[in-house]
C-alpha cells in the first residue's frame, strides 16, 4: 500500500507540529529554574578503568553512554594525587596549598582518624555557593575533609550527609597490612564509621552494601528535592581498597572483584540518570563524573589502571593526576571528545556560570569557567595545570608541554623522591606516556614554564596547615 | 494544534505500513546474494591507537562509530607480531609456522626486497576460497607475502592489486637509519615501488598521497563490483614508519603526524562505509577492521601505542600481538563489546560461514568460526592462543591465563631474548598489563598450558622456510 505524496506531506507536517509542541512543553517545565548539579566522584579510579577509556575487560556501558552523548574530556586533572587535597580543591576551586591542605609531612598527606584539622570554615564550597542561590544541597559518600564536629559536611554548606568521614581503609583492625587488601573482603577488618549528618549510625560500616546504599540515598535525595534546584555531591568510597561489591555484582566481571565493583558503580550511575529521566529532570541537570586521583598501584590487581599513562596515585606523573572527565546534560552539553585541558578546580566557576551563582571574589580562585566549552565546544580557557605534591610544585603543564622538577614514584611503597638537576620535558599530546624527554630541544619552553611557576608561587600565601593537626 | 487520538492512530499505522514496506524492499535486494566482505588491515597500529580504545589525543570518530554500532573485540590477536607472518596467517587461517613463514633467522622475520620466497601457492587464501563462490576479489594496499612474479596477489586469488609489495621503509636510499624516521617526511628517501596488478607503476611511491589513492581505488573497486558479491582486502601501508599524511590532514591532530595519519585512515574508513551506504550495500557487507601487530616502539613518537598493554611489535607480550578488533554489519552483527578471545586466524572460517564458502578440509586450519558470536553474541569458540616468534612458541594463553616460556623485548633495537627457567603466568583478564606473575600459585594451570602447547606442536609438520630464500 502506498499513500499519495501530497497526503504523506500533510500528515507529516501535522505530526511534526504536534510533536514539536510536546517537546517544547517538556523543555519549558525544566527550564523554569536553574539547573541541578550532580558531581559523581570516584575514589582511586584510574584513567584506564572505564571501557570508554580503553579497559579491555571492565565494562561500564552506562558511564560510556553519558561520555558518548555528553563530553568526554581526555586531558582532565585533579589538583592532587591523593584524597584529601583533591577533594578540598574540587569543592573550593582552589589549589590545596591555598586552603591548608598542602601537607608538610609525607606521612600526613591526608586526614587520618586521629586528625584534628579540616577544610577551614572560611573556605567557600560549591555547596555554600549554591545555597546562596537557594539550592538544596546533599552529600552522599566519602567526605575526607575533617571529621571533628566543626569540620563535617553540614558545616560546609551541605543540608544532609550520608557516608563515611575518611578513607575506607582507615581504622584497620590489628594495624595496616598490605596483605589484608589481597584477601577475601571482610568489612569487619576496617572499623570505618558510617555517618548520617553528625551521627555515627553504623561501625564498622558494612562496605559490602555501601555502594548500593549510597545509591538509594542519592535517589532519595533527588526525589525529595525534585521541586527545587539541587546540588548532589556523590563521592563514592569505591574503588579505593579494600574493595567491596554487593553480592548481586560479585563474579560478574572478567576483571575480577575490581571489575565487579566498577560494574556496580556503573549500575549506580545508570540509576541516577534513570531517576533524572523519570522525573523529567535530565535535560536540566548537569552531571559530572570524574575521579579524585589515579589508581593505587601498590594494591596490585585490587587497584586500578592508568591505561597508557605513567605511574598512579600519589605521584605527579600523568597516571597520578589525569582522570576521566565526563560532563552530561542533554540539550545543553554538546556531545564530543575534548582534548583541551580541564580540571576539577574548574567545577566551581563552571557550575557558578551555569547556575547564575557568584564565584567568591575575595580570594584567588584557580578554576576556569568551562561552560562555553560545554555548550559550544569552544577552546578551553584553561591552558595550564600545576602539579603539586605536598608543599612543592613537582611539575607544570602549559599547552602540550609538561616539565617535571621533582619526581616520585608510588609504584612501590618506597616513594623514591628525586629533585632533578635538569627538568624533564614531555609533549603530552604526542607522548601521553611521558617516555621521550625533550628538555634539551626546547629551552624556550622550559623558560616559559619556569616563569609560569614563579608567577604562580607569588600568588600563594602561607596559611595554617590543617594536616599537621592531630 | 492537536489531532484527535483516533486520527493519529490511523495515520501512524498507515505511515508504519508504508515505511515497513520500503525497509523490507531494501533488505530483500541486499539479501538476494551472499554478503560482501571488506577487511581493513592496519600496519603497526597499536591496541591503544584509537579513541575508542582509550587514546587521549588521537581522534577516530568513524572507526569508533563502527566499533560502537558493531562489535568491539578487546581480546583480539594477530598470529604474529611482525608483518609477513601476520598477513599470511590472516589470509590462510593457519599459524605462520604451517605456511613456511616461521623464520629460522632473526634478521629474516619478514620478506625484504632481496627475498625470493613467498606465501606458497599451495596455500588457500580467503580470496581463493571466495572465488570458488563466484566472488570478485581485490587487494588495495600492502601485500608483503612475496614480490617475485609467482608470489604476487594475482597468483593468490585476487583479481586485482593496487599497492606496495613490501613494507614502506624498505629500499631506503643510503641505507636504513633510525634517525631518518624522525625527520620531516620525504618519500624520495624510500625507493618503494607502487604496483598495479603485476606492474610497477611508480617508484618511489609517493607516500604522501598513498592513503588517499588507496581509498579512491577501494571505492572504485566497490563501485565496479556492486552487482556481484565481492571481497576487498584493504591492508593500509600506514601507520608503519615512515609515516605520511595527505596535506589535507597534516597538522589536524594534537597527536602530531601520527595522529594526522590516523585521522586520514579514519576518513578513509568513513569513505568506505559511506560508499556502502550510498550503494545500499551496508547491511550486506561484513566489514572487519584490525591491525597486523602492535606498535613499533623503537620509532618513539612516530610509532604507536599499545595503551595499557606491555611492549609492542616484535614481541609476544600483549602489546605485540593484541590489537583492536572490530566487526560491523548492521542488522547482522549484534552490537556490543566482546571480551572473549578472537584472532585474525578466525577470519577465514568466519567468512566461510557467513558467505557459504567451504573451509579447506585437506589441511589444519587454526581458525575458529566466530559467526555465532557476531550474530548472537554467544561465547567465542576460541579459548586459547599460541604466541609464536620465529620457530618457537614463546607463550600461550588459555582462558584468562597466559604463560611465557621465552620473552623478548623490542622496545630497544637490541631484542634481549631470554629463555625462562620458570615460566611466567599472568591472568590477562585481571592484569592485562602483565605485571603480576602468579606462576607459583597455579602449577595446575601451568601444566594445562604446557599440555596444550605439546599437543599443538605434534600437529605442526615441517615445511620449507620461505623467509630463508634470498
Amino acid at each position: 500500500m502506498r499513500l499519495p505524496i501530497y497526503l504523506l506531506l500533510v500528515i507529516s507536517i501535522l505530526l511534526l507540529c504536534s510533536s514539536c509542541q510536546n517537546v517544547s512543553q517538556g523543555n519549558t517545565s525544566q527550564e523554569d529554574r536553574p539547573p541541578n548539579v550532580i558531581v559523581i566522584f570516584m575514589d582511586d579510579m584510574g584513567f584506564g578503568d572505564l571501557s570508554s577509556f580503553g579497559h579491555p575487560t571492565i565494562q561500564t556501558p552506562e558511564i560510556d553512554r553519558i561520555a558518548q552523548e555528553g563530553q568526554k574530556w581526555t586531558n582532565f586533572y585533579t589538583a592532587s594525587s591523593v584524597c584529601t587535597p583533591s577533594r578540598g580543591a574540587l569543592l573550593t576551586g582552589r589549589y590545596p596549598i591555598r586552603i591548608g591542605l598542602g601537607p608538610t609531612q609525607s606521612n600526613k598527606r591526608v586526614f587520618f582518624p586521629n586528625s584534628l584539622g579540616g577544610l577551614p570554615s572560611s573556605e567557600i564550597t560549591i555547596a555554600e555557593m549554591l545555597k546562596e542561590q537557594g539550592y538544596k544541597t546533599g552529600i552522599v559518600g566519602k567526605w575526607h575533609l575533617g571529621h571533628q564536629p566543626e569540620h563535617l559536611p553540614t558545616t560546609q554548606g551541605f543540608d544532609s550527609y550520608y557516608g563515611i568521614p575518611y578513607s575506607n581503609d582507615m581504622d584497620p583492625v590489628g594495624g595496616w597490612k598490605l596483605e589484608s587488601f589481597f584477601m577475601k573482603p571482610d568489612h569487619n577488618k576496617w572499623n570505618v564509621p558510617l555517618m548520617q549528618d553528625e551521627e555515627i549510625i553504623e561501625r564498622p560500616a558494612n562496605q559490602h552494601t555501601i555502594t548500593k546504599r549510597y545509591t538509594e540515598k542519592a535517589l532519595e535525595f533527588i526525589e525529595e528535592n525534585k521541586a527545587d534546584p539541587f546540588f548532589l555531591y556523590f563521592p563514592h568510597s569505591m574503588v579505593h581498597t579494600p574493595i567491596f561489591a554487593h553480592k548481586d555484582f560479585v563474579g560478574k566481571s572478567p576483571r575480577g572483584l575490581y571489575g565487579d565493583v566498577m560494574a556496580e558503580i556503573d549500575w549506580s550511575v545508570g540509576q541516577v540518570i534513570g531517576k533524572l529521566e523519570d522525573l523529567n529532570l535530565d535535560k536540566n541537570t548537569l552531571v559530572v563524573f570524574t575521579s579524585d586521583n589515579g589508581p593505587w598501584l601498590v594494591m596490585r590487581e585490587t587497584g586500578g589502571s592508568a591505561g597508557l599513562l605513567a605511574d598512579g596515585k600519589g605521584t605527579t606523573w600523568e597516571g597520578g593526576m589525569r582522570v576521566p572527565g565526563i560532563f552530561y546534560m542533554p540539550g545543553t552539553v554538546q556531545s564530543g571528545t575534548i582534548t583541551d585541558i580541564g580540571s576539577t578546580l574548574d567545577l566551581l566557576p563552571t557550575i557558578a556560570s551555569m547556575t547564575g551563582a557568584t564565584v567568591p571574589e575575595d580570594r584567588t580562585i584557580d578554576g576556569y569557567d568551562l561552560s562555553d566549552v560545554l555548550k559550544n565546544k569552544s577552546s578551553s580557557p584553561r591552558d595550564h595545570m600545576i602539579y603539586y605534591r605536598n608543599q612543592d610544585v613537582y611539575a607544570v603543564r602549559k599547552g602540550e608541554y609538561k616539565a617535571h622538577y621533582i619526581t616520585e614514584t608510588c609504584y612501590a611503597l618506597d616513594t623514591g623522591r628525586e629533585e632533578l638537576e635538569e627538568p624533564l620535558l614531555y609533549n603530552l599530546n604526542v607522548d601521553p606516556s611521558e617516555k621521550y624527554n625533550h628538555a634539551s630541544d626546547h629551552p624556550d619552553v622550559l623558560s616559559d614554564l619556569a616563569t609560569l611557576v614563579a608567577e604562580h608561587k607569588i600568588s600563594v600565601k602561607s596559611v595554617p596547615n590543617e594536616l599537621n593537626k592531630y
